[in-house]
């Protein structure tokens, strides 16, 4: 495809300044919504717009897209971006990748002298991680004019401060019209945070769906009893019930077999003493698949099969809805285009569903859109241990130039 | 075998009485031992024990005993007894029925004009619950020999005041000799603290053992990974490994069968978040069995099929010893004097392993014990609803006045 190539040295550098924004003495990034960190981070990458001769518009939740004018300036843009703010233990590479990987892009197209019949935009999206203010993806949600701004404003975080008051106090905030407008293609760069690609020996990851994702909370209430004068015949034990069911959650799992997942990430015992049969449990189901009619069904199974382990044991059950998420599919040909590109660029490639929410899917709501990613060594995310080979970084960029190219023609 | 009948009423009212010591809001008796409402319980009791002619000794632990002098003074006695301290939610039988039932007997002695060839004596020892000094039974454990008086006054709380000082400030200390004399048998009359004679409908328990007792702590290591983006077939997650070691405590525990009992009392999952695959588990695991040998295979058994469950996730365990009590079993012919008298009286009665260590089983080291229970309702107990019927009552206190007038003959 393309003959060009982005400047690997020139994109490490400028991932690693703006790792620096944020920097906590553990390594991490920790940039987190619409804070002072996010701020300066957000003022570095616009500087670096700004110098790469771009149009820089923000608009009020402070979403910022940079143009590259085309030919035909007229014409729905070529968008990529992702996000830059980060969550507690951020890693170089969340979200910063795909921003800055369209900088490099654009600065590879500049130094080239390359002109595109259509614009070529870059943004990033206020919000994406929600590690603050629910809920993720917050930014790109307002952009594409599902999410009321003024609503948006309205959330607080855990210290009672909202959205509004933050962005207010930092002049983050725009006025460039929202919702914004719909590009002609949407594409993402990111890292996999997960550890298949690196496991598959792969380069490239061509995202075909989005997990669609299930929580449920289980409220589990039986009978405390002395651990030594309680036979097993006459207990009714929460704890116990709690870790049957747990256990079914990976039996189901196994059972469904990939992309399903089943995970138990929290449990609370109650009174939780050694010599004391537990009378309460708090735990969580996060189930995840790609297709949402398979999703009810195993959800509804499992819940079935939970009330029955609970039932056996004498242990009320009460099942509260946490969220759901469904499942996103990103548009066949424009996956198609992804997984074509590279093939000519002679990539180690594999097709793959995202378990993690991305600004993507958002934008894929009105607009064409897909997904590049590269590996994550041992699947490590949102630790500041995260890391993506340079090679695979340099070839994720390079892919999305060579699509963007394509698109923009 | 008796003609002699004990005055239900005043057993009763005696039991009121001192339940009213350290009654708090919820109905609880509070007596945590050392503390001002045990220092007042037991000031109660041996105004009691002197109303009843009997002679009080008190060691420099607390522990009292009231003596009924026989017709053969030098003569080892014949020892009933239990406690008076609570643990901090207790309710009114608890230790209280067997030392308020001791001394009930002697005022029905005394009433009728009963000589005895031996001594009768009924003590009250300190701190058996352990609630608020470790270890529990210290005072029956001082007083057998078995544990140093000095040791147990450094013992400390956990706001940090030791042993010693409480006593000291309270003025529990006597001058009786330690360890105290050798007795000819002891009886200990206790609630059973759990459900079987109540749901079998016994009246009397014949104690024939106590359980022993295994604690480990089981600290599980995985790897905190994404709940989306990490396949099921390539996570370490600690809280799946927990539940199925869980669930194995369960099986293994049923596979044996009665009067085996395991307990999983806590687990607490790190980070435990919905969406993190857990990486840290700390949680205890409790077996008991009258059978020491078979403990320590069920114990092997179990620690090598845990290994196996995290071997098989890639789960680091660490296995720490928490405690060890070993089973012990009452002399057979006292036992079987418990149960003959309770045939001669008509008592719908059977054999039973204790789950809760008790007084006896420490007088037990030096002299022939037995111990009889009677039915707590629905097996509740440390808790202000605990209840016996007022005719179990009465028919454990007879029963204990029946075994005690032939051993004193």
């Amino acid at each position: 495809m393309s003959v060009y190539e982005i400047n690997q040295a020139r994109l490490f550098k400028t991932l690693e300044e703006l790792a620096q924004v944020g920097r906590t003495r553990d390594g991490s990034s920790c940039r987190l919504a619409f804070t002072e960190s996010d701020f300066q981070g957000r003022a570095l990458v616009t500087d670096w717009m700004e110098q790469a001769k771009l149009t820089v518009r923000r608009d009020p939740l402070g979403n910022t897209v940079a143009t590259r004018a085309g030919r035909e300036p007229d014409l729905p843009a070529v968008m990529t971006g992702s996000h830059i703010d980060t969550v507690r233990t951020g890693g170089p590479l969340d979200g910063s990748l795909g921003v800055l990987a369209g900088l490099e892009i654009i600065r590879t197209l500049n130094e080239q002298g390359v002109e595109t019949r259509r614009s070529i935009e870059v943004g990033f999206f206020s919000n994406e991680e929600g590690s603050r203010f629910a809920p993720d993806m917050m930014g790109s949600l307002v952009y594409v004019g599902d999410f009321d701004l003024q609503t948006a404003r309205t959330m607080t975080d855990a210290d009672g401060t909202c959205v509004g008051d933050a962005i207010d106090a930092l002049g983050f905030a725009g006025s460039a019209p929202l919702p914004g407008p719909v590009p002609h293609a949407f594409l993402e760069l990111h890292i996999e945070q997960g550890p298949v690609l690196d496991n598959e020996k792969m380069e490239i990851g061509v995202v075909t769906s989005v997990q669609g994702i299930r929580w449920q909370k289980l409220l589990l209430s039986g009978v405390s009893n002395h651990a030594g004068t309680t036979p097993m015949s006459q207990r009714h034990d929460a704890g116990y019930a709690a870790a049957r069911i747990a256990t079914l959650v990976r039996d189901l799992t196994l059972e469904i077999g990939p992309p399903m997942v089943g995970t138990v990430g929290h449990m609370r015992l109650g009174p939780s003493l050694v010599n004391v049969v537990p009378n309460h449990v708090e735990m969580t189901v996060d189930l995840r698949h790609v297709e949402d009619d398979l999703l009810t069904q195993v959800e509804e199974h499992f819940n079935h099969e939970a009330a029955a382990i609970c039932n056996r044991e004498g242990v009320a059950l009460e099942i509260q809805r946490m969220a759901t998420f469904a499942p996103f599919h990103f548009e066949s040909d424009l996956v198609e285009c992804v997984r074509a590109a590279a093939t000519a660029r002679g990539l180690r490639h594999m097709d793959l569903v995202s378990g993690a929410g991305h600004d993507a899917q958002i934008h894929g709501r009105r607009a064409p859109a897909a997904m590049i990613f590269v590996p994550s060594v041992d699947g490590i995310s949102h630790n500041p241990a995260e890391h993506t080979e340079p090679s695979h970084i340099a070839a994720g960029a390079n892919l999305l130039l060579d699509v963007m190219l394509d698109l923009a023609e």
